[in-house]
């Protein structure tokens, strides 16, 4: 029996120096379009695995009523390269999410109190809305636009998780108002009014 | 005006032919590689996207006092090609999911209710050991052995979420037990003595 | 020699069956999540692997005085499979692409006459803004949304190219105002005053 | 323990539905990009995963004394879609398997009998030559020119794996000289004389 | 409002440090078999993401009468990552691109001054060939051996597309004779005669 | 002719600075999601691309009398990032490869010498199980439970290809019971007697 356990040693040691099972991602190394660098797995734990970063609610104090709180890579460095990443919505009374898409992800949306009513726009630009109970599962397929609303009088709370740990988060109004792309070429490109644009840039930040 | 909407709709039905957002599972057509042949999205509905068989808790009065109940392409067509799938784990007091793997997909779990112990063990051999409580996550790298246990005196309740629209699932204690492979091949290939083997086929229903 | 040609024309038989060099899309087919069914490459001549379609100017006589024309895999069925497609802007003066995105891929644009003034929005909301001249090349990033606007005075077009042979295209107007989805979700989930959305679904043939 | 049994056993029975962890090719059924269409599971035997088709040698009295079967997914349907396929080269002395690419795959090759003095050419035009004795491996990444010669006074063997199950085969001077390409085109984009090329096209069955 | 403003800046930054929109390449940085490393977002500016070295005629005054300038990643770094490349081709009256490869992509090649003739080689040794004019489209799939003449007794010039950031470049010419390959060598696994490649060695520069 | 030469060689020169064909590892590099980081192409020698570590017989003087020797690409860097990988198999009269996964590949098998049975369980649970004699090929698709035993009374020698660089290798035995998870939690997940785990943990050296 002592031999086995030799033998297998050996075995173990060799193909341990090749060992990639995961690839804790290391936020200070270089980033590669696969993603993140490797943390060495000498100093891997098992918190590097795990995220409590969702366990509390967000702060729904604020004019949507609602918080989006990410565990991408960045945040939960040990999903890096694992093709998964997630984030929780807190919906108060009220509380929206709204339209937004996810360049690199498909998304699964779990509610998991309340109810929410949720839809995303297709290339044809059909519309598929549904209010989505506890419990239940809704998918938004890759890139396309969609939103979450509340559909209850009380805190909605859904899961999502995404099909990349790098899933990116693109909300429409902030990419339309929230930076300095003049008022003129946004009205070009939108057909929106002026006044419009000039309204939601001041309460979103945007200059120009 | 109503140019706009003519050149626009010329241009919306000539993308329209070729749309693919997503790709419903049409669970009657020939399967490829990638996954089921696409349902005509002409026939798509909004309830081709959504999943309500994840919303009552499985049956756990069984011997391992456990369930688990899958949303992958099969059961959830919506989910085809888009890299994501689900599963409920339900676990009365004492309740295990015991030791498998998922040779498709990496998993994240996400408790809802109690706390769950869970692990998993990387190539090296090295175990992944935590306990989980509500609202906190844990990953599961692609094809490596994990387990979850209930770990409080109450019903827990988990989600998990996967890196492919099919990920599979092994159960070692089936694979091994319960089917016709010889005790004697199965006795050389694990180093388990013939007694257990036998004892175990005899409880999974295993032949030979 | 003659035994050599026989010898090979055997190899080259016997692989000849296993050819998947390109795989032209057969639109009738039952489609995958990896595209189109292949057409027989018996069946297949060099006209499947050649497009004419974006030889011709398209018509810009219209509001946004602009026409996109698409060679997806559902207009050019060779590129069906390959990761890549095409698709030809003609901007008269004053000429606009409205914001848009496309979910599956990322974008290279090509002027081959007069400027265009071209931008997109990241997922941080910072503007990249240029006019790309005759000759030159922008990249527009997967999933995200960007806008091209003629420069000049006269009439400008592009090409472009995707790094998939199914891009998508969800242009963020059509997606909001063009489809069903009730005035008041749109307001609660885009910021809009009532008055513009129902002003652009006017427009746009939207309802509700 | 009888529960055990029959809660397990309807889990099983259910993920069996979504059961996908191989797609035996159905030579018959509809290709797409991702290769063929997927053999049932209910009809598929250990005699679909297994290959007896290289255990004999290939026939070597041809002019190049050499001779490669494929078992690439057209062969061996098993390996469909698994990312894996194979070939046995037999290589008479004075045998030679000519300059060739594969357009898909990358290739490792194992010496199992003789030597064989393998190259292949990069993108930088650097040679990488060596002679593989038996039990050794060269590797030949993605679509790079290379070949292989006999090292030795009696026959050699040697087994190549590629990373597709359709890793394609062009031998250049099939590609160059055994079809109706004008010899005066081939001359403007090879710079070889109109002779060389007559005398090839004469040799390999090419016409024009 | 106020508060909008802050919880979505909150938002913002937090996402801000997942952002991997896109992976500019680092020429300096590690590479990864996924390409170049990425170069920090707060350097990016936009004339990362255009490339203006595709605007100007390539010197076409030499024997071939053709040049072929590419945009590959090394040379416009904003590409990197992103599935795309591109190159410019002129092709002087009498210009030839002759025979090659991309090992790591498909093209599409489009003309937009004159025209050319060009072909591919499938697997199966058919020729596609056809010559395309302004505005057309043609696509290459991956690693098959193709050419390009131009047609017509004035300037042609093509942009091609490539689906990948690195898509290689192997021309047959160079890889047969531009190096140290021993013409013993060459002869065995070319057919060619000795003359013939000792005469292109001369004039490629080969040794041996 | 020497303009050819010329022109071409700044060509050459210019794309050689992207060429990425193939990425050796630098082992001492960053690790990213896909690999190792690259060894400078101008230090790449053929030996990067050559492995001679599997020419020689594994040491099979061991309780399971076989040994498995890896080349991924920790110990065969040249295999980097290209989707392949080998190991080679000693099996003495008797011996064994117990039961164990590749998490990250599917896998390949020849027989070079000798029989041997091999068999995986798929997620069904069924078993494919065939004895394979030299020449013969069997596949094992990606992250199911599989063996090998020798069928002869003398030496079988095998080689496995595996469709990643680094496929990963988990043993069942060793996961189970060459670490420190405590008995009792072995004992609740795979439904073994304590005695049963207690002797395997003495043998193979685990804790607990």
């Amino acid at each position: 029996m002592f031999k086995l356990l030799f033998v297998f040693a050996v075995l173990i040691l060799s193909s341990n120096a090749s060992v990639q099972d995961f690839c804790v991602a290391d936020l200070k190394g270089p980033e590669s379009p696969a993603g993140y660098s490797c943390k060495s797995v000498t100093k891997v734990t098992v918190n590097d695995l795990v995220f409590s970063g969702l366990s509390a609610a967000g702060n729904t104090s604020n004019i949507i009523k609602a918080s989006v709180s990410p565990a991408f890579a960045a945040q939960f460095p040990g999903l890096n390269g694992l093709g998964l990443s997630a984030a929780r919505l807190d919906l108060a009374p009220g509380g929206v999410v709204p339209f937004h898409t996810h360049p690199g992800a498909s998304e699964v949306l779990l509610v998991v109190q309340g109810s929410i009513t949720a839809a995303f726009v297709s290339s044809a630009n059909t519309v598929y809305l549904k209010t989505i109970k506890k419990g239940e599962l809704m998918v938004f397929p890759q890139g396309l636009l969609h939103f979450q609303v509340n559909a209850v009088g009380f805190n909605s709370v859904a899961y999502v998780f995404f099909s990349s740990s790098n899933p990116g988060l693109q909300i429409t109004d902030f990419a339309l108002f929230a930076n300095d792309l003049s008022t003129k070429l946004v009205e070009a490109t939108t057909f929106l009014d002026e006044a419009q644009i000039k309204k939601l840039k001041g309460v979103l930040g945007g200059t120009g």
